[in-house]
Parts: C-alpha cells; structure tokens; sequence
C-alpha cells in the first residue's frame, strides 16, 4: 500500500479495449495489485477503470505515458506524488479503504515516551499493546470488539468524569450539554462506567451517520484527516494512566468520549467536521497542514460564540479540566475564526493555548471552510455519496448535470413537504 | 412485533418529564419493549422520545390520552392501525428495523404448493429449507452467507444464464445491457457459477448502495415495499427445481441475480425503485396494493421507450425466456405508465401479461411516482437520510428549514464545481 | 430593418481592438446602423460588442470571416439568415427593438378582403385606417393612446358583452371567472364600455408584467411569438362591424380584451405563453410553425382539466360565443396536449376546430413547452431578465454560474421567508 | 400622502364583501382615496384588497378594529405608524409610488444655506430652481427632461472630470474602470460634455435595471433608500458653483455621475444597492438610521479589497479628487464591513472621513447585509418582483411556495442551459 498508485480511466474504443489497456502495464513489467471496472459518471454509457499498481515498478512512468494516448479521461493519485508530476496525493474513495490506514500508522499505540506515566508500568504497556492489536486488526463493518475495563481504568475514568460533568454546564457550548444527557441514556455514561467505543458509535450513527473506528497508533494528518470526509472518526480505546488521572498526554478514550462523541452527533458540527475532511483528498502537503491546524485549533480547540458569550466547544478543551477552565478566563487571546489566518498560526502541543479561535456558529465555519476549500490547487472538487459511502471526483460536466438533477429532486421534496407542514 | 405499536414524542417540560411520561404508561398497565431518546428535528433544542409498547395492552388508549395533553408533537404508528383512530400503519424509521420482517413472513419459503414442480422431491425441499433457514437468522450488517450450489443447481442456473444472455442485446434496455458486463468481471456472472448475494450485494453498494438481503419466505407487499424505501432489496437465494430450468413459480435467484440486480446498479432506476418504497411508507391499505400494482408493472414487468424502440427493463421479464419475446412482439397491449391508472390496473400472476406499462425513461417514471405519492392520504412526507439510513417524517416547519438549508450547501458545492470543470 | 444582420462579439486584444474591428467592415464597405459596446457576461472584465449592418452590403461575408479570426466570442443573426450559413434568424434582443416590427407587417390592418363584413363601408374602412395609424406609430414606453369609442362600436361590444358573460360561468376556466370581477373594478369592464387598451395593459402589468401593445396589423408568426418572450402581447384596438355583432374573420378588441387578458393576469398562464415566446427566439422556420401551432392549440383553442371537468380558457373559444359552447360538446374530438404532436397538427381558421387539446395545468404546459424548447436546433438557450427587460443568450460557463449565483440568492430568499411565514 | 394609511385585506367571504367593508369606512367616517382590488396571493382563488385612507379621520381605529374581524388577512402600513399599534412604517409597493415622494423633500433644491457657494449668486438659484421644478414634477414612466448646460457648467464639469479621471486607474475599483469606458462611449460622458441623466439612467437599465430620477430636493432616509429596492436611484441634475469646481456641499451631478452611475451598471453592486433598499421597507426608525449608515459607508465611502490592494467604490470618494487620495493613504483608519457595526458608527458630513469600512467583494457585501436585514424587526420580508416592478410582502406559506415554485424553474433553466454551454 505505502507505495501504491492508483489510475482511473475510461478508454475511447470500449469492446476489447480493457485487455489492451492491461498489457499495457504487463509490458512495462508493471504489477497490479487489484482491477476494478464501473459504470462512468463521466461520460455515459462508458465504463471507468481503477487500477491499482505498484509505484516501484520502473515501467509505471512509461505505461502510463502510452495508457494516456487510449483514454477519454485519465487521473493517478498516488501515494508517491511528489516523484510523479501530474499526480494527486492518493486518497481513499471508499469508507472500505480506511482499512488500509491501520498499516501506515506513523507510531504504534504501545510505545510510549520516556515521559510517559505509564513509561515504567509493565501491566499498562501490556495493556496498551492489547488496545492497539484490536484497532490493528479491526475491519470496516465489524463492530468494534467491547472491552472489559479493569477498576483501575473505571476509577481513572470516574475521576474525569466528576470533574468535567461539574463545568460543562457553564462551560461547554449549548450543543455539547445539549447531546450529553443523550449519552448518558443511550450510551451508559456514567461515572462507574467506560462507555463502549460500539455504543458510542451505533449511537452517532444514529445521529448523523459519524462512526467511530479504532485506532492503532497515531495516524498521519492526511489519513486522519481523510477518516473525517467520511465521517469516520479515528478513536483511541484505552485510557491514560491512573497515576495521572487529570493528565494525558496524548488522545484516550475520556477525551474521544467526553471531549469529542458528543459534538459529532449534531448535524452541522458533524457537516463541519466532513468539509474539512473533503478539503484534505487530494491536497497538496502544505495545505494538508494548514487543514490539520484549522482542525486543531476547532475540533480540538474551538471556541464559540452564544448569546453573547464564549463557550468551548473543543474536545481538547472539553477533557481537559485545567484548560477548560483557563479557555475562558481572560488570559488567552481569541481571534475570529478564519480558515486563511487560522490555518497558519503556530501553536504549542504540550501546553496550553496562547491563542483562541472563535466561531459565529458551526454553519458559519463550514461555509468558511467550503471557501477555503477552493483555494486549495486540485484539479476538481469532492462530493460524497452517503449511500455509496464513496468520494466522487467531480471535475467534469456530465457529474455537474448529475448534480443540477438531485438538487431538483430535493426542490420537488421541498414542494411536497411544504404541503404538509402545519 | 406484530403487535406493537410505537409512539414519537416531545414533551412541553424537559426536565424530569421523560419519568413523568413513562409512569403514564406503567399507571395504565402498558409494557414498553423499547424506549429511545434523540435530539428532536422538530424543535431545536428539545427531545423527542420513541417509546415501542404492545397494542394489546387495554391501558394503552388511555394512556396515549394523557400522554397527549403533554406533548408538543407526537405520533402514534402502529400495526394494528385500523384498531386506532389517528394512528398511521407501521413502518420501519431504521434500516436496522429491517431485521423484523424475518418473522412477519407470510408463508415460509419451504412450504411448497402441490403443483409445484419440487413438491415430491425431499432433496429440494431439505435445501429450500436450508436457505430459508439462513434468511430467517440473518440479521442486518452482517454478511450474507456464501453457499455452496450443487452441481445440477449450477446446471439449472447455466440452461437459464445462456438462454436470456442470447435475448438481452436486442430485447433488455439499455441500463441493463450497459451493466451486464460488468455484473461478468465483478461478481462472477458465468453459465458456470451461481454468483453469491454476497458479492451482488457488494457491487451494488458500491454503484448506488442498493443492497440484498436475503428473505425466509414471502412477504407482505407493505414490508417489501417498505425494505425498497432504504434501498434494500428482499432476494432469494435458492434456485428454481432442476426439472423445468426455464419455469418458476415464484422467484429464485435466477430471477433476482438476472432479472434484478444490473437494474439496481443504475442510480436512476435505483431512485425510481426507493420513490415506491418511500411512497409506501404509512400509507393505507387501499394505497399500498395501488403501489404494489405499480411496482409489478415496472420492477417487474415494465417497458421502456429507447431510441424509438421499446425495450425490457422489467426483472419478470428479463428472467423469463419466454415472455421475454412475447412482451415485444404486437400481442400484448401497451399503455402509457401513469401511477394513477397503472395502480388500478388487474394482472395475473400465472400467465403472461396482456397489458404492460411503458415508460418514458426511470426519471420520468420517478417524478410520476413522486406525484402520486403527493396523493396518498398520510399527514407527512418521509425523507431517506443515507448517512443515517433512516426515515425521517417531515411534518414540521423545522425540518422543510433544514432541508432548505441542505440544498444551499448543494447548490454551494454546485457552484464551487462549476469553477473546476474542463 | 428588413434586410439586417446583427452581430454580437467579443474580442481578443480590447484596447484599440473595436476601431480595428470597425475598420473590417469599412474596409469591406459595409455600412453599420447601430454600435454598442456593453460589459461581456460571457468573459469577465471583457466587453461585448454589437454591430448592426446592412445584410445587402456585398462584403459581408467577408467582413465576418476576418472578423471572425480576432473575436473570442461571435453569434450572427440576421432577418436573411437563410441565406447565410452559421447564421441564427434574427429576433429582438431587448423590449425596444419590438418596435421595429410596425413596419414588418405582413398587412395593414386597414386592408380588408372582399367578404370581410366592412368591405364596402367607407366609414368602417376609414376607422380601421385610424386604428392602424396609431399603432403603426406607438414606441415602446409611450402610453397607449386612449380612443373615443363610438356608440355604434359601444353597442356592438355590449352585444358580445352580454352573450359571453353568460356563459363564462359555466364553460370559462376557473382563472378566467376569477380574474374577470377583477377587470370590471378596475378596467372599465362594462356592458356600455370598451375599455381602453392602457388601462387594461397597466392593470396586467400590476400583475404579472404583461402588457399590450397596438399592432397596425398582421405581424409573421415569428415576430409575434417574439413579442410573447417580452410578456408583451399585440393586441388590436378596433372592433368588427357593427353589422355581425358575434361573428370576425379576425382578432379585434373584443377578442382582445375578453378572450386574452383576463388570462394574461394569471401568473402560471403568463409564464407558459412567454415560454412559447423564447422558445421561439432563433428557431428555424419550421420549429416557429411547429410552436405557432402549439399557441394556436393553447392560447387560442386550449382546453383545460379543472376539478374532473373540462373547461376553456384560449382565447378564441373565450370570445367566440359559439365555439365556446360547441367546444365543451361531444362533437370535437380532445386530446392531450403534447407539444411534440400538437405542434404538428393541422388546423381550419375559418371554422370550429374539429380537434381540441387539454392541459392538465398552465404549469404542466408550460413544463411540457419547455421540454420542447430544448428538442429546438440552436445553439443556446436564452433567459428573459426582467430588470433590463431584456433576452440573454446563454451559451458560456460564466453565463451559467452567473445563473447558479442568481438560484443561491434566491435560495437565501426562501430561507428568510421561512423564518417570517406563520 | 403625508397622512395616509394604507390597508391590505382579505375577506372570510368574497360576494358583496367588498361593500360591506367599504361600508365600515364610511359608517367611521373615514375618507378612502385609494381602492385596488388584486388577485391574492396569500390564498389562491381569493382577492386582496388595498385601500388608502386619511390618517387624521378619528374613526379609523375604530373601523379598523371592525374591519380586522371579517379579515382572513389584514396589514396595516402608514406613514404615522407610530401613532398606531400594530402598524409597519409606510413604504411603496410599486415603482409609480416613487411619485410621491416629490412633495415630501425635507429642503427643496433650490434653498441653499448661507455658507453654500453659489447663496449669494442669484443666476446659479434661479438656476437651482429651474433644475428642482423639472425633479417636481417629473413623473415615473416619463423620459428625463434634457437640459441645455451653460458654458460656465459645462466648464466646472470639465475641471471636475479631468481631475477625477486621472486618479481612477490607480485608485478606483476594478469595475469602476471597467464601465467608465462603456459610458465614455454610449452615454456622451467628455471632458467638454455634461451627460444627459437620460441618457445614463437608459444605459443603467440596460445593464442592471436601474434607472435615474430627477429629485427636487432633500429626501428623508426612509424614502431614498426605498428608492433602491425598486433599483431607482435619485439623481441631482445641477451642477455645483462655478466658483469652487474642486468643491461641492451637497451631491450634484459630478458625484452622481461620475461616482455613482458607472458602479450601478454592475450587476453585483446593483443588486448590493438594491438589498439596503429591500431591508429598508417598512423597517423601524431605529433601523433606518442604522441602514442609512450602511448605506454612507458603502454606496458613498466605500472601500475594496481587489488583488490584495484597497480601491475606493464609494461616489463620496470617486467623485472627490482630495478624498479618494486621502482614503487611500495611511491616515484613515480601515476596518471590515460588518453591518452590525458598521450601522453604528458615527460619522462627520463636511469633513474627510476618520474611518472607512472595507468589503471583500461586492458579493459579499451584499450577503452580510442580508443577514442584517433579517434581524429587523418586521412581520415579513420582501421580495422585489421586476416583472410587475412591485415589492411583494412575504408573510405566508402559499407565497413562500410559489418562491419554491420559481426556483424550480430556475433550476430548469439552469438544467437546460447546462446541455448548451461550450
């Protein structure tokens, strides 16, 4: 996977033409890892092809050059962009492919810092390694494995618990407090109890079709980011060491679950959080990090504006008792939400924030997001499909007319609805 | 199930009502099998309660009296409408309540008729138990199992596969032609192999996310149509008696896999096939056979109008070798589709049709249907949400704004894919 | 006029380019009419120019092969456009150039035949003379001048008052009957009164934006379908004589006023006659044949469904006292309207129309002409701008997200008067 | 006019309503001036009537609360609203109501205040007259008088316009310059020549609808701004005193020629302009104020950003050689557009401005003020119909479904034109 490329095609002859385009590659020594053939959006009553080859190969540059003289449409996303020029960075197309990320972790779960409090506990390394075989080996569709937390890890949990159910009410935006007695009745949180990551994300599901998925070590920001355009929402499963329990210093499950699950069951937080994972497909690197700062410094450190005053909608604000707290003292700065500033600003990781951002309302970031968006070079827009759970490349006109044609047919529902509404 | 009804609710006080509510239930002797609390859609900022309880509770008028007096909104959807002033026939709000029709089956899919052509054989009645075993334990999200056809199972299905596969070019429409080929390459369509639902399935989430799911026996014309509102599709999956390989009595995989599937790979057809679904949703008695009657003169035996030739698009047709040919030549009569008098239209079900329907094209069919649904005396809308496969009933001004607000964040993608188009 | 060709275009280099353009057409001497420079919507930050010239002119085709190779943007149309290849029939571009068709008519309305009931009455001729004087001199903008009907006139007009009125009730469609209580408030509907032409052009502009304007007498069926596209309708100002009070071999103000404008003020009816009219605007010949019909059929002698009846609502059933009651008989033969087979049928003008066609709605005929309208050869659309009164010719990119923005501004429109609406 | 009340009803029952209703005015003694009878569109197949009636009749509260019991929908609009519960601030509904406008200036044109240039000059005040009885008794629908300018006129508009034209490239906004030309070319604007404002308003209604008229005088806030909801903006037509040509105390036609009329060809800022006059109507005083403001910092003082520099788009600027360098210097203080601020901010008449407030885009600008004008407090919204040039008051379901209805059709058009673009 790491060095894969991928090709999508369609070819001007059609009757015979696939086996021509696949010696193609045979020729130049060019291995395929795996051959998919659709119907075309791009061209109708054409067909689409998806290969999936090997970047190693010495061929690819070649093949691809004489592939490219036979296609009506022809575009390579490839993990190995930067040695391939005319080429997007590869992303996944289909939810399934987020199975390919559990290889490409860039830190396996189970290593831990020198500092870390759990550095010299041999039965919480263990422990560790046991959370990120599961995410290792967890497939999309399965349901994530439950796990039987020990005391230990529940009294952690109850700690943090306590502490942040006490601020929420004055701290946490309206959409946060709102969502959180739901989650205490659908989804067993409780100070005895770790809610299971399963529950968690049926639930979300439920709400707006985010799911949660178990994660094995830490994810590059593109392949975190690109879970988002989904709606999928890499999780951690274990919980930060006892010796600590108002501390960590990395994501675990009291910060995915009190911090994160809550907000991913509203609508538009939960459409805010897929724009900037639609903006990521393809980007190029440097805009990979100006998403993942305009992701931390919402997601993880966002700050609202509600009836007049601040609130911390956040999940790194929202787990962390100290922080939630000094977020809206007035020590900090807070500046407009602004995805061309925001995207830019420097921050610390293991410390406190200088610098706040401030959203007018979730719609309004995810229109400022949509903006941003296209300023980012590639040569289409995305748009997902929620029943095909796919990305759609959109960079031609028969997918636009395809377009034009469900926004009438929601027109027509909106009629229709209109009649019955009281 | 069978008698069960379920109610949606919101409450005018939050805080502590929820308990208030459900002692109302337990005063009057009313069992709850199910109580589920959401964000509501309806009124910002509030709940919404769905409480499932048994129709046969004789409390249970009593208490919905009460209830009544301190809700802002509810409903009341129930199997046992026609009992009920003022409730609306039951149906599924989740994809995952799908899984209840498997014991609501009207006759299960091993007991044979006397005239049918396995009636006397054991080994085929053993098997069609068999796989009526497998639907009736199948639950949604898991995979559907693979089986292992016999030798003269295979042979059944090849006599059938060549027949058809020689009439399709000229006889099948353009849709189903298109998507042969590729039903070849990707889900393993060959004279020789019996391909998997599993597999059918797969592909078909992939191009619209349509899915199969397999079904112990005969369903009522309400629950089918109701699966077809979530694109799912209730398909069989043992095959016809090898004794008369191009006779069935009812339909077999031969029928559902030919007949059926390429059509669903088709986002047009796929949409005109959930509108009937949709349509069907809390619709009366009299409504649902209208609809079941257009359903049969389009998924099943519809015509289509193709380049100024008439062609076959429905599954009755295209897995029939010889109605097939009789359905073009000039011996039936052919009549415009129109919801409004197709659905009145009488057919049998043992011979071939003397009347067939023909379309304009599946979007055109599709606003017709759209309209007729317009017609169905039902006090809301319904609405397929794909991230959360669900069915949510439009009946409040709330939710026309959220679908307003939907189709401004289309219409903004619209526009920002109108910048990248070639 | 006549023989004019007109030129819009775009060019490469802007900064001294036009004067190198106009030197193309000296240099191949031909003479231009009218120049004028405007803000291209086709290329932003460009101009568009348009050039009117003498068709006459020996170098045109010349002049526009070399004009052609330092535009990026040109479309001729030309009243000879027969004559010329690439070239579209002329039509006017902004309610202004209506005025040029006073002087294209294909009969002075003074000029009657020899069976016409006036033929040998010199006062009648001489009437007819001043009524064709006036609108062969009106302009657009100007009001209509207000005429002293006769008593012999008024009397003749009470007659056709008397008899149509009785038998609107019954046989007029439901518009018609609601708009005519209208018109007697406030035109001066009466018995004893011709109303003017202003008074009754204000009110239809009041709403719907219709107005009327004096014909002098028998325009082609392109230049007043042309009108149509503007929502401006050519309309007499004379009356038949005296001497057959219920008979005219041609339109005169009865026809007018009680027929046609009643209809005018509705604004579904107002959309679908305007769409026959922009359909028109480029059309070939035959399709201008094709869509005459089509407002013969409508317009004139349309039949509509109102609440299981059949009703009338073209205007020359509505001024006809006998067809009007014939029509709704058992003798005609009715059909569906259909623009494709409408189109083609054959009509009498000087007898009851053996075969009628029924609309389901204005809004299904307008939807149904408009479906039509893109089976026309030509190669764009055009979309009427009611703020300059104006037709753009919509062939470019830019043009069309120009039209996705208007959608978006509309959009946000209906979501402010969501929020106001009761 | 100045105090009248206009009443907008409908009645539970239509036959001989009308007179029932007329009779309650009569029976309080209440004059009627005005009577209209329209088609509802509130309620399909129902009437709307609107009556205008003299404020100072004791009796009308009393018919009022009569009137309001035989109603199905009643609004009150007046011009003494404040004296009146429950009534909007009069505003017109139709462009033709712009006549009244006339007899309301607050200063007729030709007073001028003792420190003006021109007070001691008695041939530049008859002068002023001259030009303030054209604006007197101009009426809408009437060709602008042309004027004949003197020498010495002529002479300042020539030191005015040489002045200016030196600085737009450089200081003026992109579309400033882009339309200057087009009006050099088709509107007689030179050094040595005074534009008609006939011919400038003829050549804005080409390009955006707008138009010009002549104004006697000094307009309240109120009335200017609801000039701009109907895209008509009032134009001075004198010219300032000969003896300060660098200098003027008040608009003449320098500023709105040279500043204005060229910004108005734009369809953005038209429809910009336009949006502060829609959210003017029937709005409280507080609001007017505020909008008024808006209207200062944008229309006459506004700045832009364009390729990462600050234009000037205001005619305050472009139309003064000292301010348009100044603004663009580093002495003033620049801050964004936002009306919710920028309506507040307090600013001098007679001097340079301390502060400017700078817009994205025109766009953009346009979308804030729509926001804005959402919070202001009124019982509907508006929306400019520009085929009947009237403004439609949007309060209930049926006018919000036939907005749907309109966008379908939009959404048609766009579908069409689509298949037809390059």
């Amino acid at each position: 996977m790491t060095h894969s490329t991928c090709i999508i095609f369609s070819l001007i002859e059609e009757v015979g033409a696939l086996a021509t385009a696949l010696k193609i590659f045979k020729d130049n020594n060019v291995n395929l890892n795996h051959i998919e053939s659709r119907s075309s959006k791009r061209s109708p009553n054409h067909y689409e092809f998806i290969v999936e080859c090997d970047t190693t190969s010495k061929g690819l540059g070649k093949a691809l050059d004489i592939l490219h003289k036979t296609t009506t449409y022809m575009q390579v996303i490839s993990r190995d962009h930067m040695d391939n020029a005319d080429t997007v960075p590869w992303f996944p197309g289909k939810i399934k492919e987020l199975d390919r990320f559990a290889n490409q972790i860039l830190s396996y779960g189970s290593e831990l810092d020198a500092d870390h409090p759990g550095f010299t506990d041999p039965e919480y390394r263990k422990r560790r390694k046991y959370f990120a075989d599961i995410a290792y080996h967890y497939r999309h569709g399965q349901p994530i494995p439950r796990v039987q937390y020990s005391e230990e890890e529940i009294k952690t949990w109850g700690t943090v618990f306590r502490h942040l159910t006490k601020l929420y009410p004055s701290h946490a935006c309206r959409e946060h407090n709102h969502i959180f007695p739901l989650m205490v009745e659908n989804c067993g949180y409780h100070e005895d109890n770790i809610p299971q990551l399963e529950d968690v994300s049926n639930f979300l599901k439920d709400c707006t079709g985010f799911t949660l998925r178990p994660v094995a070590g830490l994810l590059s920001s593109r392949d975190f980011l690109a879970g988002l355009a989904f709606r999928v929402f890499h999780s951690t499963q274990y919980i930060r060491h006892s010796s600590k329990p108002l501390y960590t210093p990395e994501p675990d499950v009291c910060h995915e679950l009190l911090g994160h699950a809550p907000l991913f069951a509203n609508p538009s937080f939960a459409r805010f959080s897929q724009e900037i994972g639609l903006a990521s497909l393809g980007a190029p690197d440097d805009y990979i990090e100006k998403l993942a700062t305009c992701y931390w410094f919402t997601v993880e450190f966002g700050l609202c504006k509600q009836e007049g005053e601040i609130k911390a909608y956040g999940a790194g604000l929202l787990s962390s008792f100290g922080e939630l707290e000094y977020c809206l003292s007035d020590k900090p700065e807070i500046r407009p939400f602004d995805p061309y500033r925001t995207g830019e600003q420097k921050y610390p990781i293991t410390e406190y924030q200088p610098v706040y951002f401030l959203a007018d309302s979730f719609e309004d970031a995810q229109r400022k997001m949509r903006k941003f968006a296209l300023s980012i070079p590639r040569p289409f827009t995305v748009r997902y499909n929620a029943y095909t759970q796919s990305v759609e490349i959109l960079d031609t006109k028969p997918q636009v007319q395809g377009l034009v044609r469900d926004i009438q047919f929601e027109m027509q529902l909106l009629s229709d609805a209109m009649m019955k509404i009281k």
